[in-house]
């Protein structure tokens, strides 16, 4: 079956959420796109986002160099959340960690588990 | 520093996505959690959701078996995202497949990647 980005299904605002994972297993972040930014993705095999704060399209590492590669686009059985599969480069996330979820819960207290990449 | 789940950022809801990824790095599903259930998830080492649809708390399969135990709860870098590492219990998704994510888009086609899990 043809894939069309509509045929997904966007919260209010128009956004879904795409979960990124890298080739080791990692997941490195979780963001949002619209119908757009999953077109646009798809085409350009480079992962672009919808940054929610600046209301505009994020071509991830465009301006830091730190570029999602696609690898395959999936999606769940309900069509409201999508599992992105990519080469990271370098860092994903902008406190230059390879992963955003870098503080873990252990014995009821935060602590940190990933320590910033060198440059 | 001790873990408050009120100190992470809901949505306009009171919830925050929370993905869950098994021991060999599969992501199963992604759900929404309110405080409450980040707690019970916590106390109880059960993953539990609320689900939108029934405005309840879910835990993962209380009716189904399936369930997930907790073993690590990860905040990412904006506090407003959850990774949990569990142990999946057979099938995450109500497919009966391991993961919800079994659809794949390739060269531009919907592709089925998994198929329902034996019982």
């Amino acid at each position: 079956m043809a894939f069309d980005p509509e045929s997904l299904r966007y919260n209010e605002a128009g956004l879904i959420p795409a979960i990124a994972q890298d080739e080791a297993g990692t997941v490195l972040m979780m963001a949002w796109m619209t119908a757009e930014a999953v077109a646009r993705t798809l085409e350009t095999g480079r992962v672009t986002y919808w940054s929610r704060s600046r209301q505009a399209f994020w071509v991830k590492g465009e301006t830091s160099g730190h570029v999602q590669r696609l690898i395959e686009m999936r999606v769940d059985c309900d069509r409201d959340c999508l599992l992105v599969l990519v080469e990271q480069e370098g860092p994903a996330c902008h406190t230059n960690r390879r992963s955003c979820f870098y503080t873990a819960i252990r014995d009821g207290a935060e602590v940190e588990i990933l320590t910033p990449m060198a440059d």
